[in-house]
């Protein structure tokens, strides 16, 4: 029963991603069928490689990743399946894909170009059901990976945003995604801040501490969690971090030794 | 493993979608559960009958379809299942199963009224638990259709919006349902539009181009997309076409040739 | 193929919820996962107590429940597991499984505090990930109880908002939780109101009639419905009640004979 996880900015309000699920189980009547996310924000590539690369090496080897974040779907972007880290990643090559993938390393990318793998009355619209559903289903019931389409020897990789040491010891960073909870996840990584407390500057505060958990400071006040992707997270204890201090992903944040 | 799929206004916030897997899964353990869409707008039967509609077909023979779109819940309204095209729609009779069912052609209709299928401890707000979940259980169980109650002879159709082609060749169709990208979905068939370019025309717009996919526009500018649902779709490409043309369900759309 | 089911604050919009399944289906690869919701309101234990003892009750004998509305992730609070109703219950001790176990009664507490059944490198933010999923994976692959940790003699309850009769015959009451069709839970049991009309009455309302279903009053016209979990509802055919009324949880209803 191959797992096949599902990461799209889709949304759940219309038939979208049901009726890709409904493809998947035509093909591949056994899959196990994960949702990842549909609440990627829409068009936002970098959101949709940083949610997958943070859930994907919580699944078993074997596990297929269906990823779809396509603003040039229908244009002559790629469709692709990428062989990594033992497991398998479906989508456009866009840079989607490549944050999970590089974590891993990439063992074998292919272009799904074998029309018999997809459905035969595709749209130009709507390549998560008509080529990316049907492709990574075909891979669940065995088919080999070769058969999906022609090898690549590339794929587009997004630039990760670098941290850079200042001589006095300051780290700079940035902040990378900013979650539900409004949290502002940044690249600086918890390992940074060492096991002292250290403190996190934003543009418009200061004297942000790095803490390991959210009641580790009064509520509403602020903190640097060490957070659970690994990265430090910029946090208000009981309270919205990304309203009070108006981040936004690119904002410049500074770790102070 | 029979896929039971669930379409429903019920949203996802409480446990109404949970409690009804939970009583599909104490008759049918081994259902494979598949949601379509939680995010009708409330009491929508219209949008919710072309979700179904649109989804249904993509899933396998066999696969027992649950929607529950249901202003009339506990009222008189009959608790119907439909057999047609190898599928079974579960739900009120309403309409809301009537898209779905149209397309395929109604093999047979029984009214839900046997009493052991539905739970012992009914409500008169919760027929999707009490009714509609256990009676789709049993008949993915292998209880046969006619178990389930009384044969019907109809079932209450939603009118298909039709279009009307003029004598100078326009032809004049609306706005059937907007998606979560703000796309407004006509029911114009991307038939129609043959290869041609051709124009689309609202009352605040005109010269609006036939694409084949969002991209072939610049980015701002509007375009009638052959959709994935076989009908032409009012877009923006990389916008929101609802609000920039107050896109509302019924609204006019002419196709010029 | 054990049911584990999901109640979370965590939403659908980041990869929080993918994650965890992740977990589980590395360690429980048949486990068939059922989501309650996401969607509790942040940090709002009693909602997420009123929730999941209202599904769980729906769900078979041996389903795993996990729920994860945390504030206090990280700090001292414990991780438990309870088994109750021949069920199992796995979240933090911070009363939000209370209301789900004590309709059943608890027969075995346990503190989660085996490191091996946890995930080896474990954040201080999310356990949901590192404790609460591992916990239930491991139960479901038929790990006794009893490994997960050690006996715990209690766990700390919510108090269940009590009704009160005044010697007229009315019965106070107040509202427990608003659903997303804005309708007003209260803790008056259906049975209190009999099988006679009876009426409602707000602190801005008075003379609501108690109904059966919501087309028993003409549309935008308030009622009390006999509703679904066992509690009247306030509630306004085809409108919002908790609009309306300005309706918050913690209300005074009283039910007037």
């Amino acid at each position: 029963m191959t797992i096949i996880t599902l990461t799209t900015d889709f949304g759940t309000e219309d038939w979208f991603v049901g009726t890709m699920k409904g493809v998947i189980l035509s093909i591949a009547p056994s899959a196990h069928l994960v949702d990842i996310t549909h609440g990627i924000p829409h068009h936002d590539i970098r959101a949709g490689a940083f949610a997958l690369g943070t859930a994907a090496r919580y699944f078993p080897k074997g596990t297929i990743h269906v990823a779809v974040v396509d603003p040039g779907v229908g244009s002559d972007r790629a469709p692709i399946v990428v062989h990594a880290g033992n497991q398998f990643f479906v989508g456009p090559d866009n840079g989607l894909l490549s944050w999970a993938v590089q974590q891993f390393g990439a063992d074998d990318i292919f272009r799904i170009d074998n029309p018999s793998v997809m459905l035969a009355d595709r749209s130009s619209t709507f390549h998560g059901r008509d080529i990316f559903a049907p492709a990574a289903a075909h891979l669940a019931t065995g088919l080999p990976l070769s058969r999906l389409g022609s090898r690549k020897a590339d794929m587009l990789a997004l630039p990760w945003p670098k941290t850079i040491l200042c001589t006095d010891g300051t780290l700079k960073g940035e902040i990378i995604y900013i979650d539900r909870f409004g949290n502002g996840i940044t690249n600086i990584p918890n390992s940074a801040a060492g096991t002292n407390s250290g403190f996190i500057e934003l543009p418009d505060a200061t004297g942000i501490p790095v803490c390991d958990f959210y009641q580790s400071v009064p509520e509403g006040q602020p903190l640097a969690v060490r957070g659970s992707t690994g990265y430090l997270e910029i946090a208000i204890n009981s309270g919205r971090a990304c309203e009070q201090f108006q981040l936004e992903v690119g904002n410049r944040v500074l770790l102070r030794p």
